[in-house]
C-alpha cells in the first residue's frame, strides 16, 4: 500500500488559466502567459545547474519585468501586485477535493511539494480552500534546488519518514515526474490541457485526465 | 592576450527571426516562436539535470510536435521539413563578418560552440557563408550535456589546448554566459533584442549591441 501522495500545485491542483485574464489586460497574445511561465521554469533549472538559488517569486518577478521590458511597456508596482495577487488566488480544479477525499479514506498522507516559497504555498492552499486537506506541505526553499532536481523529493521523504517506494508524485508536468521517477518515486500524470508528454523523459506509471480516476488507479495498484 | 573566442550560434551569430515567417504560416501569434524555443531550451536543461541526452534536433522536433498538437493542427512531414529547412538556412547578422575579421587580424582563434549537432553546425555555418572564418566548431554532442553545463566549455578548451583564462565566450543568452563564467571563462554579451540580462545570473564581463564594438572591447582588455 502506498503511504503518501505528493502533489505539485501550480497547474496540477490550481488552475493557472485565470492568470490569463491578467495578462490579457496588457498583451494581445495567447502565448504570452505560456512564454512567461516557461522562461521562469527555464531560469529555475539553469539556477540549479549552476548551484545558485533565488526563490520562485524572485525568478517570476525577473521574467515578468523582462516581458514588459521587451514589449516597451511600463510595469508599475500596481500591475505587478495585481498579477502576483492573481497568482496567490488561483482556484483549485473542481476534481481536487473529490480526489483527495479518496486518499483520505484510505489513510494515505496528502503532501504538497512545490517550487513556490512556503508562505506562498500556504497562501495558495488557503485561498483555494483546500489547506485543511493537506497533512503537510514543503517548498524547494528547504533544499535550494528546484524540481526536477532530486533533492526536494528525497528531503520530503526523509522528513516524513517515508521510503521512496511508498510515495506517488502527482503532477501535470512531465519534467517534474521525470525528476521524481529518477529519485525512485512512483509517478502519476494528470493531463490538464492538450500537451505531449515528452517521449525522451522517463514516463509516468499512471496517467489520466481525471484526478479522482487517477487516485483510483493508485489505490487499485496498492491492493 | 586572449587566445580564442568561442561563439554561440543561434540568435548570437544567426538571425532566428526569419523562422518567424515559417511560424506565421501556421500561427497568428507573435510569441509562438519564442515559446517553442524556450520550451526547447527548458527540455535540454531538464535532460542534463537528469543525466539523459538526445540531440538538439530531436528535442526541437518534440517541442514542434507539441506546439502543433496543442493547437489541434496537423504537422505534416512537409511542414516539419520546411521549418527545419529554414532553421538550417538562418542568415548571419550583418555585423558578424566585420567582427570576426577583427579577431583574425589579432591572431585570435575563432571557434563555434553550439547546442546543435555537428552536422547542423556545419550546415548552418556553410549556408550563412561564414564557415571559412572559423578555425573549428564543436557540438555538445561530444559531451552529451547541453550548455550551460560546464562540460562543453571545458572539453573544447582541453581539445584546443587552451586555458580557460585565455578564452572569451560570446553569446546573446545570459544562461549560456552564466555557464561559461562558472567554468572560469571570460564572457561577452551581445544584445540582439530588447531583453533583460537576468540579474541573478553571473554577469558578463563585456556587453554591447554591436558585435565589432564588443570585439574591440575584448582586444582592448587584452592589451
Amino acid at each position: 500500500m502506498k503511504k503518501a501522495v505528493f502533489f505539485d500545485m501550480n497547474e496540477t491542483l490550481l488552475n493557472l488559466s485565470v492568470l490569463k485574464t491578467e495578462f490579457d489586460k496588457h498583451f494581445n497574445d495567447a502565448y504570452v502567459l505560456k512564454y512567461w511561465f516557461t522562461k521562469l521554469l527555464h531560469s529555475s533549472t539553469v539556477m540549479g545547474t549552476m548551484d545558485a538559488y533565488k526563490n520562485f517569486g524572485e525568478l517570476a518577478d525577473v521574467a515578468l519585468e523582462n516581458l514588459f521590458f521587451e514589449n516597451d511597456k511600463p510595469l508599475s508596482p500596481e500591475t505587478k501586485s495585481e498579477i502576483l495577487g492573481a497568482f496567490k488566488k488561483l482556484p483549485a480544479y473542481a476534481d481536487v477535493i473529490p480526489a483527495i477525499t479518496i486518499l483520505k479514506a484510505h489513510d494515505i498522507k496528502v503532501i504538497a511539494v512545490s517550487n513556490s516559497s512556503l508562505s506562498m504555498i500556504k497562501e495558495q492552499l488557503t485561498q483555494a480552500g483546500i489547506i485543511a486537506l493537506f497533512d503537510s506541505y514543503y517548498s524547494v526553499d528547504d533544499v535550494k534546488k528546484y524540481k526536477p532536481f532530486k533533492d526536494i523529493y528525497l528531503s520530503v521523504a526523509l522528513q516524513e519518514g517515508l521510503q521512496t517506494k511508498d510515495i506517488v508524485m502527482v503532477a501535470t508536468h512531465d519534467w517534474d515526474l521525470f525528476g521524481a521517477k529518477k529519485a525512485g518515486i512512483t509517478t502519476a500524470y494528470i493531463s490538464r490541457k492538450k500537451e505531449i508528454y515528452n517521449p525522451f523523459y522517463l514516463q509516468a506509471d499512471f496517467k489520466s485526465s481525471d484526478l479522482p480516476e487517477l487516485m483510483q488507479q493508485i489505490i487499485a495498484y496498492n491492493n
